[in-house]
């Protein structure tokens, strides 16, 4: 059998715990690239240096070369590490994660760790984004197991050819293993913040403000990711990045807008 | 009357050119309200501001208090502007712009400037992006009049009441006004980019690598938002930022996947 090739990315840096041990899990039956950013990235969007130029060095853990480390945001080190420091590699997917914190409903947009995966499929490589749901301290060793369980299942043991376009965002509840229930495959929630600005002076009286927030659950059903990890059900949505609003090009034109 | 509140902001940052005409158009049936970058923004998608708190000053343009500058990005700027600055006033719309350079296709999900009309939506207010299609010099005197035209006449003229949700990507060719055939309603195309990296190395000798890349057209209708601009149509295109790919539940679900 051949391994397949899978780029790992992610936003919380390179030295993060959630893709050291979804790298050593991906190992077992894959050949695994790393190229992530060289330190935390937080609600970077979908952003790519195009004013800068991009650097990378060669990050060791254990005495060993572990991958490259990319100054820049998730999107960056994914269009890097596939168009320039692996060029040579035909990469089967591009996972990125595992992400300290969910990425559901809302919270998709402003993601990075959602980001690096979409930048898999703008390069035409069908890609993960895998999150464990919480902001508490996690322990890693599960969601990354039962990751590379769902990625060889797919790939490799059911054979499923994913289209290069498929982006899979993934959230594992944080939970103990014996308490999830199974796997559902969702849409992405309906549920925002109620965002705030706490006012704060500094020593010199100027005034900063912090976002604050709290999340504003309107799903109701299972079948939304937010919901899905709530009855900790390990969510799988597909996510695509035609933003067209459909529903809405008949009614625009009946508006008949002229110059 | 009672005019409409307006919050403006942009990506190209509060000096803009772009921004400052659209403001003197709108301001001739509407109350204008500008929270904007302090500086230039470039494909910074949407990511907000979360680490580190948000900082403000008032901006003045010919002795008078033009707007507020926001030391952050769109999305922080929009967010800020609604929840804070301006935190007593109701906003009819959000409107991002003008932007220096197109965003259509792909370019869309790297955008700044559709960011801040996003967080507009994400915010429960009907928003606008508005970009004119050249990255040589333009002359934003006929973008800013006929974007003014439009709103004017959806929100005044023609009483529609937008949904909060709403957010219309309008893309305006770079051509003399006279050369603009009309408005077309799209869709976002699917073109995308050939990326690839030049490699450069420092007066140390160490590497860095400048993204490059060509756009890659592969739309080849005018209801696609690409074409319309190229054939010199003014391009609207509803957006929205549920990414789920409804199409892939069905066969997701068909694999059948287990713990």
């Amino acid at each position: 059998m051949v391994k397949p090739n899978i780029l790992v990315s992610n936003d919380d840096g390179i030295e993060a715990d959630g893709l050291y041990k979804l790298v050593l899990e991906l190992k077992k039956f894959a050949n695994v690239y790393v190229s992530a950013p060289h330190r935390q990235q937080s609600a970077v969007g979908h952003s790519i240096t195009i004013y800068y130029p991009l650097r990378a060095f060669e990050y060791r853990k254990h005495g060993e070369s572990f991958g490259m480390a990319v100054e820049g945001t998730p999107a960056d080190a994914v269009k890097l590490g596939v168009l320039f420091l692996y060029k040579d590699v035909k990469f089967d997917l591009v996972v990125s994660g595992i992400n300290h914190g969910a990425n559901t409903a809302i919270n998709i947009i402003y993601s990075g760790t959602v980001s690096a995966a979409t930048e898999g499929t703008t390069l035409d490589i069908p890609s993960i984004a895998v999150s464990a749901a919480s902001y508490e301290k996690v322990d890693f060793d599960y969601p990354a197991e039962v990751t590379a369980k769902i990625i060889k299942d797919i790939l490799v043991n059911k054979g499923i050819k994913l289209h290069p376009k498929t982006l899979l965002n993934i959230n594992i509840p944080s939970v103990p293993k014996e308490e999830i229930k199974g796997i559902k495959i969702t849409k992405q929630g309906r549920s925002n913040w109620i965002d705030d600005f706490e006012v704060r002076s500094d020593p010199n009286g100027r005034d900063y403000y912090w976002l604050t927030g709290k999340m504003n659950i309107l799903d109701t059903q299972d079948d939304y990711d937010v919901i899905a990890v709530k009855e900790n059900y390990i969510s799988i949505t597909p996510l695509q990045y035609d933003l067209t609003d459909n529903k809405m090009i008949n009614e625009i034109q009946d508006w008949n807008l002229k110059l």
